[in-house]
């Protein structure tokens, strides 16, 4: 026993090269426990982490705390953020027995008048198919059919699925308010539903005027999908009242290792600290915020100094506005960013990382994560989104990386009350905390 | 085309035998789509049929009517059965950022004071660790943890794990009074979540103060699992307004098909027309209602004349007070029912049916159901509960048969938002007419 601790203490004394580290980051990544202990708290203990709400500063208090609690230096950037309010939400088919519609405003949507809107229900399954009724939609509710293309998620493709299917959530209000309708309503963006309402942003075209606009679970789109294809007319009562109150003080949470040799080069690793405010924001994005932390706190806990600084941002208003990356890429836009590292798309098995490095660069950097390997996260690829907080430096050029866990079960509960930490295993966190970790070294040395 | 034509008269025209009768009930059941839109007006158009509801009422007359159309005999027989009816639900964790907490009031309930009730939760997984606890539950809110066994699930004994876990539905209310709780919260009883509630009906011993009893989602009672094991305070603030108003009056509906040769001999079929108000009742048990309707809709549309008199028996009131069950049995116990089918398990795959029948007689049965095998539907078990509506005739001896369609996934939607139409194929629907048709003739004959 004394031989191997001394032996122990021998090898962490001597020089550590970035292979080797990334080794020692990955081994303590899968054995500790502490990326959970956040993910646990942020969900469990604060909860959902809408921005501009309590919840939410309490998130950056929190997380702030933690950092320091570790010995890294942090501090907070303020951001102001729209503080949209969710209200009563409830709908019926007054055609059918006053049948109950389950539905959730969108992100962003105006309310309802108080005695709220009733009106038949048109069906479109495209913009072409909605600029082909034209006026036929003035004074009605149109419905966006967009289910998610189940065969795309299944054939590994799911963030494929949610661009095809997001399109009617983000613009469909606007496009049907063109023609005169009074409601738009969509079908949740979902791969999966028990009456599961999915909500997500949406945002108004200023040329038409702004009407309220919603979710329906599947179960409800595909019920007044099927009364409409017998003929019958399809008539909803809708009252919906979320406010959209002043923007509120807000903050990104910025911590960093300074470099040992060039500390003007960073590597930033970062997901988003706010939340949508039906669940508890663990898939989304909770498991990104303790993947990105534990980067920074396997390095410190470790006593490895990188070459370059690693930053870790947590960035606010992801979901709503993405004014913290914006507003993070305008304070350090000037700055030297080696190469940023997304965590903005689940807690599931590794397997790789979008990448906007290309060829020959893509390659020869393939060759220096040998290690990822180890927890199946060395799959490189160019097709994907690498982020959307930090979309503000990738399209200036920084190169970017989105980690990619598995994504099949993602949609599942994405935006949705099920977003919450049961969803999780903790192996899969560690493994991809594992993965990120020891990527944002490699990049940093 | 003639020659064929000419020939399926033929056919038609020679006397028919029960086993040649059976497989042209299964024929016709197979190609037949008028089942599915019984189940398809009774969920999508009418909606969930509450006892003592206008939808329940609704149904009793479009169920009624439909018959009549048809030419088969039918009348309702009055029950009086309990109006219950669900108010505001909602709840929150005072002691943790008042995150919400989803949860549905069981049916039966009493309400909240207005304000709602505020207090400490305490875990206990069984009335042993309950009894323990004694007096130190008193001012509480008793969290009743009792999941499904999922093993028992997916080894094919689904009714068992329920039976194990509803438990604490029922009764869990009054032995947490007991002892001085405020309310009791279980767990939903369900095999599947994403966020979703299970309601389900709850009794009170008169012996006990009646306490508000509610079941959260599985994702809120892990959560508060988590906070407790933490050895955090969990305290839970709990609004319901749900009432009981004067029973109300409402209707079984019976038809018939008069026997050829013993009409006093009684088969008898039936479904309950009743639902749970949060989904509308598609798997429990509009799918068992089409069932049986469409029994008697076959034989009359084939012209077929069975020897005893086949009856089809929708009953009120099974999920919360089992009135028309009751009632039926009241008004009928002293006629000779040969035989009692009833069709509440849900709408899958067919796999043939629990049965009251053993030994020499069960075999002896089995040797004339044949034709069963065409739909996979002639494993007759002696294992499991026969049915709740004909359990006042099954206990007095009548020879009883449920149906038993593939129970994997029941539990999943049973007695939530999410039990809808759109959980069931149309083929499975189709095989289950055909299996519960060609029983009810064999029997008839």
């Amino acid at each position: 026993m004394k031989l191997s601790v001394a032996g122990c203490l021998l090898v962490v004394a001597l020089p550590v090269f970035a292979q080797d580290a990334a080794d020692k980051v990955i081994d303590r990544a899968l054995t500790s426990n502490s990326a959970w202990e956040t993910l646990a708290h942020l969900t469990d203990n604060i909860g959902p982490r809408l921005s501009g709400s309590r919840n939410a500063a309490i998130a950056v208090k929190y997380t702030t705390d933690r950092f320091r609690e570790w010995g890294i230096d942090v501090h907070d950037e303020k951001v102001m953020v729209p503080h949209w309010v969710r209200g009563e939400e409830h709908a019926s088919l007054v055609s059918h027995n006053n049948q109950k519609i389950v539905l959730t405003a969108l992100g962003g949507s105006v309310a309802t008048p108080a005695a709220g809107i009733t009106a038949d229900v048109v069906e479109v399954g495209s913009y072409d198919e909605l600029k082909q009724l034209g006026a036929k939609v003035k004074g009605k509710i149109v419905y966006y059919n967009n289910p998610m293309d189940m065969e795309l998620i299944r054939g590994g493709r799911s963030f494929e699925a949610y661009r095809r299917s997001v399109e009617f959530r983000g613009s469909g209000a606007s496009h049907a308010a063109e023609y005169g309708a009074v409601a738009a309503v969509i079908r949740s963006v979902g791969s999966a539903s028990l009456r599961t309402p999915h909500t997500g942003a949406m945002r108004y075209d200023p040329k038409f005027p702004k009407i309220p606009s919603a979710a329906m679970t599947a179960e409800d789109t595909m019920l007044v999908h099927r009364l409409l294809a017998k003929g019958e007319k399809v008539r909803m009562h809708i009252v919906l009242t979320p406010k959209t109150l002043p923007d509120a003080e807000s903050a990104n949470v910025v911590a960093e290792i300074r470099g040992s040799e060039q500390p003007d080069e960073i590597v930033l690793v970062g997901g988003h600290l706010d939340s949508w405010d039906l669940g508890t924001g663990a898939i989304d994005d909770g498991g990104g915020v303790a993947m990105s932390m534990e980067t920074l706190h396997l390095i410190k806990e470790l006593g490895l100094k990188p070459k370059r600084t690693i930053r870790c941002v947590l960035f606010m208003n992801e979901e709503n506005g993405l004014r913290g990356g914006r507003g993070y890429a305008a304070a350090h836009g000037k700055e030297k960013h080696v190469a940023v590292i997304e965590t903005d798309a689940g807690v599931a098995a590794p397997t790789g990382f979008d990448t906007t490095l290309k060829g020959d660069a893509l390659t020869a950097f393939e060759a220096k994560t040998k290690s990822l390997a180890r927890v199946n996260a060395n799959r490189f690829s160019t097709e994907g989104e690498t982020g959307a907080d930090t979309s503000p430096l990738t399209e200036a050029g920084v190169i970017g990386f989105g980690f990619v866990p598995e994504p099949l079960h993602y949609f599942d509960y994405h935006h949705s009350p099920a977003d919450t930490l049961d969803k999780i295993e903790p192996k899969d966190l560690s493994a991809d905390v594992a993965a990120v970790a020891a990527l944002t070294w490699i990049l940093a040395n």
